[in-house]
């Protein structure tokens, strides 16, 4: 039988991260990879409570087909939360603003399309661009997020940027109020659109973000969010806003990609919503989480050898390390995972020309005390690594170099 | 702010079944449009019993990022369900089967491929895969399915073929033994790799259909099903069976469109459907639907006027209406709608060259007291069209010529 398959798919390939979690699945170990919320912040009980609500008040239309746009209280709850202007009609209730990422590329990439992105960027993002076949150009980025001139220099053609302002992933750094004022009047000024992808920026720890890109130019922005990190994950939920001359073609893909997403999962959500739930919820993330970037940050200080470096993440759910000249986030993976400990390479977060020294640590999945016992046990093998005894390194690098990301 | 789309979007066009929708949406109206399961069928209860359970004893991992591949009890059980000898590691839970279409498109389809169709043939595959560029071809086909020799004479090159053998969407037809016998062994002789839909399956009257034509050549099929039919759709949940030689890129593409399926959904329908839920519950909505068929071939045989041709479907939704010679259903709509009913014109789900006579009758939705109704005015308004006063339509016609589908 003769499967021939698209060249697209040449193209694709699987999740870095997913390979390198099941390369650190072993008992004990102590996960640093994963971008997982902490289980102790999903609201099981508020859940099983909407879900006997919604079953018996409402039933048959909540396991029934459904708009493609999504469930209306719903998409009115989402334009309500926004701190800007947004019309609920141009709300879409999507599969997780994963699938959010997918629409986007199947509405505005053609082949050899020009896109742009941060240096490094969010994976899934570059995963679902990939398969639309883009030239993916990396815009130089430091501490306070993208290059602006650079950014310019690259803008011709590009049929979008993709940016991810708050705690970003992978690097945990926000955009700050400045740089958001000078992208959005650059952009506006290249008439460059923007696609703001936004899943952490409830989850700050001493002060909100900056006003979104978004909200400054509504007609110049997609803006993604997601229930994900807020409420939880395995009900894929997240939401698209999308100025009224794109929101058609991007519903018309949602009804291809899976007609629509689950009218059960969006009545929960709503059910669990209203009445501010999440204005007291959220706030015991935010403290959940803080603490444990604290303890992680406390760690890499008493632990870390000299020529270590890493950020202060103001929010989210991740912090962004850089290694001493010369060392190679990958070849440490496999010693870490000896020692019981697990990161993502931030290899895996460039659209190209890695920096091979850096990695990406979740602070949100593990306790403190695990928090204490893997930065130690990650600083024992940069320490090992640094002593120079490369012999005993097998494993995941090599199968790594296999599959580059893009 | 200048969005350029891509040109794939150009190709893209809202669902004509869902402008129908808009157009009939009317108090009172009984519509045979949609393709709506009858929320009676809905196990209400044993879902709600399942999200106690589910949220007590699993609730973290429930609600937590999860396997793209799915939920590995589900897996599982979808494989023992199948009627061949099935790998529980080749089965990919997708949100809905319309997901499976949509993730076929983007790993088999390149522009200009050659894909196959049936004549006619479900709406919604033409919209999964229009986005990827395919050139479509529409394989003659009768009462008993595909033409072997029509399919043969255009199978060079072609990436798939695409059919749909139990009670077909919108004919309700089902190709019977010989004739799968007969494309099995021409689309092994041929090379041709088959992509088979089977959301209705179950759904027989008085003998199941015939063996899938994947359980007859495993590595040269994709399967897909669905839970929509059988559970409920507004879980969004379906999935499929493929080769292990394009498994992996199918995951892929999954990864990047939506992560995974919703994990909570997933475990909800493993936990109804463990100790056998689907032999007790499938034969009430086998019965049902029996009973609602039985009821509109009555009225049809007692309404409608002479030349008016339908089939009669052995399972499934659908009912499939042939109006007399130089009628139209696209003219006939707005007639029926003023009476009160509404059905979906076949024009729709015609790859090229529609039957314009054509149209099809959902019969699980409404009662039977409404088929009744239903029936006696859309052969009312039947009869006066063929009267030849049309000088009072207007409305839904011009509409949707503005939008064909392909």
């Amino acid at each position: 039988m003769k499967w021939t398959q698209a060249r697209r798919a040449q193209k694709m390939n699987p999740s870095v991260i997913r390979e390198i979690l099941k390369v650190t699945e072993k008992p004990g170990i102590i996960s640093f990879a994963g971008g997982l919320p902490s289980p102790k912040t999903f609201p099981v009980s508020a859940f099983s409570a909407a879900c006997e609500k919604v079953l018996r008040e409402d039933g048959h239309a909540a396991l029934q087909y459904a708009a493609s746009e999504g469930y209306a209280p719903l998409r009115e709850m989402v334009a309500s939360m926004l701190p800007w202007n947004v019309d609920p009609a141009l709300v879409l209730i999507t599969t997780g603003s994963q699938q959010g990422l997918d629409l986007i590329a199947k509405v505005l990439i053609d082949e050899g399309s020009r896109v742009l992105v941060e240096t490094p960027t969010y994976l899934g993002a570059l995963q679902a661009f990939t398969p639309m076949e883009p030239e993916i150009v990396s815009v130089a980025s430091d501490d306070g997020g993208v290059d602006i001139a650079d950014l310019a220099a690259k803008a011709e053609g590009a049929r979008f940027f993709y940016v991810l302002p708050n705690f970003q992933n992978p690097t945990g750094r926000t955009m700050p109020e400045e740089r958001r004022a000078a992208l959005s009047a650059e952009a506006a000024r290249l008439g460059l659109p923007l696609v703001e992808d936004n899943p952490y920026g409830d989850l700050w720890f001493d002060t909100p973000p900056p006003l979104p890109l978004t909200a400054r130019n509504p007609e110049g922005c997609v803006y993604l969010g997601s229930f994900s990190k807020v409420l939880a994950p395995g009900l894929r939920l997240g939401f698209m806003v999308a100025p009224a001359s794109i929101f058609p073609k991007l519903l018309q893909a949602k009804q291809a990609a899976d007609l629509h997403s689950p009218g059960f999962n969006q009545r929960l959500v709503a059910e669990v919503m209203k009445d501010g739930f999440l204005d007291r919820h959220v706030p015991t993330i935010r403290a959940l989480y803080k603490s444990q970037r604290d303890a992680m940050l406390a760690a890499m200080v008493r632990e870390m050898p000299e020529g270590v470096e890493w950020n202060t993440p103001a929010g989210g759910m991740f912090l962004w390390v850089r290694l001493p000249e010369g060392m190679n986030a990958i070849e440490l993976l496999p010693r870490a995972v000896e020692r019981n400990v697990a990161f993502v390479p931030g290899w895996a977060f460039y659209a190209d020309q890695p920096d091979a020294r850096t990695l990406r640590l979740s602070f949100v999945t593990s306790s403190v005390a695990q928090i204490d016992i893997g930065i130690a046990a990650l600083a024992g093998a940069i320490r090992e690594m640094r002593a120079g005894s490369s012999a005993s390194v097998a494993g995941a690098a090599p199968q790594l170099e296999a599959q580059p990301q893009t």
